[in-house]
């Protein structure tokens, strides 16, 4: 099967634990938003995925191989990692040869030209990078490999709106160009929304939900209006939360619509991805 | 004059400039948002007002004293800083305590507890915090201190949605309960754009734009519907950007609003402020 399959895997760090029995699939050919809070056990799961730290049980299997063999995957799966696992006093330039040397699928001259798109200067030392263009490194290289499995950590941390503009359409692009599986882990939730497919939210080390993003998002919806009018429509609705802004109110309902009073001016609009996963996470769950 | 004062600042490294002269002022008792691309300057204003790096040219006046005065100014403002100037094998409760030592307006009560809301242990040293905790240290040393002028740099990074949303009502909690300056640098522009009342934008290391944020909203709007319906209501109008999903288009638009055709299904909604900024930096100016 085309698959990363997630098999009942457990890890602890100090008797703590981080994932407890967690089992899902990416199916190979879509864009996932890999979802969850800080600590919930995402990068975690994703160091196991990339073999880079072990489970205390389960396994994985990446296209029905096991995880652990290296020579195998070694042209399947590249995890972006949050962490800086590279040698920090090596010019960017340099990085990219030794990394054409070891992947035979990296597009050493796709890097070069996603650099140039974000003035990433490759005579500079990863260490001399700002916290910005060290994210645009790394997802410089992630993009740049021609591999099924691509997972992204925290992709766009510290690139200013312009750079994460340009990062979502690159990552669009490529997908456009070859049938592949994106992965991104992101605390950016509402500017993913559109781009993902899939959601798989994880919370306290376990699977809370996974689904279909347009599905997802049909569970609720919003009304905006005068306040009054909002609190009226509201009242035997399920509110998961509202803001205000002087006398104007927007509800964030989960449930299905119903019919708007007529002559009101309320405006229904889609549910906020970003507001539906504070408040599932706030909760520990639906 | 209750102002931070910048006046011509300019300030070159290794001959290459990164303000060039900057005026303008922060007034006190606003929420101000700081914006700007990645290396257009932003972090080094903020350092050259905090008296960490010094202007080859120009000044600072904060309520009239030149910024440079350490004595006189330390209990006026506060600069959290994106770069990490932590002791970084202290504790965090430490940490605070020291800080207590150092400012006479530091309120160690409420950083505990505002440690508490965040689950931030105290107990940890800075080191081990992760990206997202180290952050929430030190937004939580600004949150505490009753100066007048604060100024947050990048103070959500790698913090998730939730911590977020918390962040920004512990942010509007405290400028309800005493005036202050409230000062965000931040590249989450469309997460702050609710909270903040004045924008001062930098681009290239000079002042490309200051104002209210509502009027500068008003400067355009946006305009979505059926694709062909967008398109032919847009044909004569100044479109700075759009988007398509499916058949539906939204198109961003500078100027002032024309009339809905009749019977037309278009919706008409405010101007996107990181869009606008994402625009106004591309080309540089307006």
């Amino acid at each position: 099967m085309n698959t990363i399959q997630i098999r009942n895997i457990t890890k602890a760090y100090n008797g703590v634990t981080a994932l407890d029995h967690v089992s899902f699939s990416f199916e190979f050919g879509k864009i996932y938003g890999f979802l969850g809070r800080n600590g919930a056990g995402k990068s975690t799961l994703i160091n196991i995925i990339a073999n880079r730290i072990f489970a205390d049980s389960g396994e994985i299997l990446i296209d029905d191989l096991p995880a652990t063999e290296n020579m195998a995957i070694h042209e399947k799966i590249f995890c972006m990692s949050e962490a800086d696992l590279y040698d920090t006093g090596l010019k960017i330039k340099d990085h990219f040869k030794w990394i054409h040397r070891f992947y035979e699928n990296f597009d050493l001259e796709k890097a070069l030209k996603i650099s140039e798109q974000f003035h990433l200067n490759t005579n500079l030392k990863f260490k001399a990078l700002s916290k910005g263009y060290q994210s645009i490194f790394k997802l410089t290289v992630a993009l740049s490999l021609h591999v099924p499995y691509i997972i992204f950590d925290e992709p766009v941390l510290g690139l200013d709106a312009n750079h994460r503009e340009l990062f979502y359409s690159l990552l669009l692009k490529e997908y456009e160009n070859e049938e592949r599986t994106f992965i991104i882990a992101t605390h950016l939730i509402e500017e993913v929304a559109n781009i993902i497919e899939e959601v798989i939210l994880i919370d306290k080390g376990k699977l809370l939900l996974q689904g279909n993003v347009a599905a997802l998002l049909e569970t609720g919806y919003c009304v905006s209006g005068m306040a009054k009018d909002v609190e009226d429509y509201c009242s035997d609705k399920n509110v998961i939360d509202s803001d205000e802004l002087g006398g104007l109110k927007i509800a964030y309902i989960l449930g299905e619509k119903s019919a708007i009073p007529q002559g009101s001016n309320l405006q229904v609009s889609a549910m906020n991805l970003q507001k539906l996963f504070v408040k599932l996470t706030e909760k520990g769950g639906i």
